[in-house]
């Protein structure tokens, strides 16, 4: 790392910045006199004046019903594409979720779908003129896939799309953001050369991460649906924070080709991320998912499990058996979590449809020792390559995420592989014989975290090292500060506790939304999606 | 190596080798009058007169219909056991196929069953009464599992079942005999510390393995189901031998636990093995397969996948379009497989049952390459661990097989399993583009080759190398030497290609088997044994 790299960073940052903003149509930037922004910047679209109230309907459908609309041509999918293209630009400027928005390119796409219609009275698939949002490491022909990494910047320009965009283009989605992740793609918050996006209800807290800009444009009406990838919470972590839904599936049930690991070698099978959807409402979770699995996606990518979508195997018994986990058993979560899970337990129970029971969590300590371990087999030295090509500062989550982990040699390698494997065994037979279906936690200590303090990840990474399926969903609480104050009382056992209960502050999380976590045994990816549609209608 | 220890090892064998023979009754071993044997074993069970005409019955119905008799009370567990005991032990005496019988276990555990059925006039399950022969290196509890290792020997007494005995004992099935595996398992022969386990129809010619004591013993009718493992074609290699029936499924279909791979390390995912049936007929392949996958393997291993058996999903068109595959373009097959492809695919094409089209295999030489280094991640290391114990000499063909390898870094590893993958993909795609449900193809170059002569695995291993569903069964030919002879005019394009078209003999085969495999795309087992079924109808 030459002292002149150094001295190129800012300027190129500062001009990667500019680029991208520059892909903002200048009719909907905000105007001076909307700054200051609110603390709570969720209702801004509808208080900034961009969108025509059709506009306003549009964005609050589900994307189910507005490709149902579209469908039925109450709305074009160009009027679709508008408003959802005003409203990114204005999540853009209230959070800095993107990394890219082609609004030309999206109106084109628009046209020429709702001209299909008009021709032939049919859509051309289930996703027909659906605007639907893209992680920026994913491919899409014609755009660039930095990840992440400034160096990456205008190097990584797609020739053609992720099979998981190919497979949505076909059932008719019309793609006009790209969504912002965080050096490395390996933070649960969402920072890089781009800056830093912020949580809608709060610009302290975190969007969460790795799909933060994800997480922060849906949180903001800004896209019905969207694409993140999740190793360790990076679905779940923003959803979460931003008040959405979001779905990890188990790995190998959706194709991964053509998103872009900078970080990863080739080959590597420690563990693996899988992509999944966020979006408002549980239907259109199940929207993507059967999409996804039904376009056969293990004809081209023979990693995928050849196993259609089948809702026909689900649970064994008529109530749904669900497990309480109040706690891992490391990091004791805060009293909002507390609240919201028992509160919501009592509501499932009080329900008549679900047998509540308590949920032990086993092995999170050895969970996380694993799992941190396994995520860097090489130390880290991807990433520092990437890094020092352009001079990019370590920033400081990213150091701290590499420090747990060394240079693996093979045989530690597989030492480590050996200890999931076991790990996982261990984990099936407590499941087995705790009898649940799904089991309800925290997907977090925390509420959304105040920036730079996402430091505990086991609530969710638990989830991928089991490689159980796990869904995220909005209590529809929200942090109180009378409430949900932290019991000063409380002695945290060990330092990943301490610094957690240290960062958390009921006044500054105050208003931040309650989410909670669905996970579901391994394989039972519909099983968990229905489960948590149930959960969904009882505390609706 | 001490010269001490190279000492204790022709001692050290003789005694394994008086260990096991003890295990045989002494009412069931042959006379000196029947000696010598002649070439063709295969009628010595009619022959020798041990076995009574009900007894020569049961043996040669298949299991499925035996579990039927069982059940329907025609004849008693404890007549089937004492029939394929007497069977095996005749069959160890023909072709050296067994590391041991227990007979007093057997019956004791049959007259249970069959007065479980008596009191309750209801079958265990679905394999009630069944006897079912297992390879060595899988745990029965209170048997030894030493792996084709001398030093393994009475140090590897399992303590409870592997998880897929113990699905065939839920089931009500009956263990008698464990069989042979070759030093390293990873053989297509069968050689060990128990000397070599040889061809029923001549004892020049190989078994087949590593799963040969299986084909061997299945061939011999020692067996109506006994269990194999596939990593390179070590259940296919020995049924087509020994002219029956093999199932390599795809990988992750049944659970792996407990089977003893000595010679690879734990958490390796490089190339993964399978365990599969071997029998007599394709009822009794699905019948095993059934069984396995009936019992929810995932919900104790989680490797498994979840996904029932499930026939409703196999082919998108009407005929089974079956692609043929005569030569993969390194190893040309000998005459008698390009005899008998070509003459079954002509049946399948005039039944109209099928749509017949050439399939051209690529990559062959890539897929060996690959293969052949992942095999041994360590370069074979833990093997001359086993061996050095107790100075057991490295066989000539384990050392060809570990020539192929070195030991890796982490970063070969991960290169090699890219290539893996990319191989796959390729695989895939040239799959789909050519649009077949099945390819059929030879198994091999040759009919069972000359002992010490099976050195070219590609037939077989590319299908592990894809993991694709796979099969072996017999077309009813046998090599005939005036059909069959060499043609002599022919000159091999490399070395791999010579040593094999040098090894065959059309006289020396005279009378082996000939047999066919047939391969589905990845996930598709369900479609692989039915289209098996169909071409096994139309051969029939």
């Amino acid at each position: 790392m030459s002292p002149t790299r150094v001295l190129d960073y800012p300027a190129l940052a500062a001009k990667a910045i500019a680029a991208r903003d520059e892909t903002i149509p200048s009719d909907y930037l905000l105007s001076k006199s909307a700054y200051p922004l609110p603390k709570d910047r969720t209702s801004l679209i509808t208080s900034i004046g961009f969108l025509s109230p059709e506009e306003l309907e549009i964005i609050n459908l589900s994307a189910t019903k507005l490709r149902d609309a579209v469908v039925s041509r109450k709305y074009t999918s160009v009027q679709a594409t508008t408003a959802y293209c005003k409203a990114a630009a204005i999540a853009q400027q209230a959070t800095n979720c993107l990394t890219e928005m082609f609004m030309d390119e999206a109106l084109e796409r628009a046209k020429s779908l709702d001209e299909q219609l008009e021709n032939t009275g049919k859509p051309v698939g289930p996703l027909h003129g659906l605007p639907i949002s893209i992680k920026d490491h994913m491919d899409i022909k014609g755009h660039d896939s930095p990840s992440g990494f400034l160096d990456m910047v205008g190097n990584t320009i797609a020739e053609e799309d992720a099979h998981l965009v190919s497979v949505l283009r076909d059932a008719g989605a019309v793609f006009y953001v790209k969504t912002t992740q965080p050096q490395t793609i390996m933070h649960l918050e969402t920072s890089c050369y781009l800056g830093t996006t912020t949580n809608p209800y709060n610009p302290e807290l975190t969007s969460g991460g790795s799909s933060g800009g994800e997480g922060a444009l849906i949180g903001m009406k800004g896209s019905c649906l969207g694409v993140g990838t999740d190793i360790g919470g990076s679905i779940r972590a923003p959803a979460a924070a931003c008040g959405i839904y979001g779905f990890k599936p188990s790995i190998y049930r959706v194709p991964a080709g053509g998103c872009q690991m900078p970080m990863c070698p080739a080959g590597y099978e420690g563990i693996i991320c899988t992509h999944g959807p966020m979006a408002r409402s549980v239907e259109d979770l199940k929207l993507y998912m059967e999409v996804m699995v039904g376009s056969k996606p293990w004809l081209r990518d023979p990693t995928v499990q050849v196993k259609p979508w089948n809702y026909n195997f689900v649970f064994p018994q008529e109530k749904i058996r669900v497990g309480i986990m109040l706690d891992d058993g490391v990091v004791k979560p805060l009293a909002p979590m507390q609240r919201a899970l028992k509160e919501i337990a009592a509501k499932l129970e009080a329900s008549g449809l679900f047998e509540v029971v308590p949920y032990k969590c086993i092995l999170a300590a050895e969970a996380w020792d694993i799992i941190s371990k396994l995520y860097w087999p090489d130390g880290g030295a991807m990433v520092r390559e990437h890094l020092d090509k352009v001079g990019e500062p370590m920033l400081p989550l990213s150091q701290w995420i590499i420090d747990w982990s060394k240079e693996l040699t093979l045989e530690e390698y597989l030492a480590l592989a050996a200890r999931r494997d076991e790990f996982r065994r261990a984990q099936a037979e407590h499941w087995q014989a705790s009898g649940v279906d799904v089991v309800l936690s925290p997907p977090s200590p925390t509420p959304a975290p105040a920036l730079g303090t996402a430091k505990y990840w086991n609530y969710t990474s638990f989830w991928n090292l089991t490689n159980y399926p796990s869904a995220i969903f909005p209590t529809g609480q929200f942090v109180d500060a009378t409430k949900d104050a932290k019991d000063t009382s409380y002695r945290p056992s060990n330092e990943s506790e301490r610094v957690i209960w240290d960062s958390y502050d009921a006044e500054q999380s105050s208003g931040a939304p309650i989410s909670l976590q669905v996970s579901g045994y391994i394989g039972h990816d519909e099983a968990t999606l229905v489960a948590l549609e149930n959960i969904v209608k009882v505390i609706a």
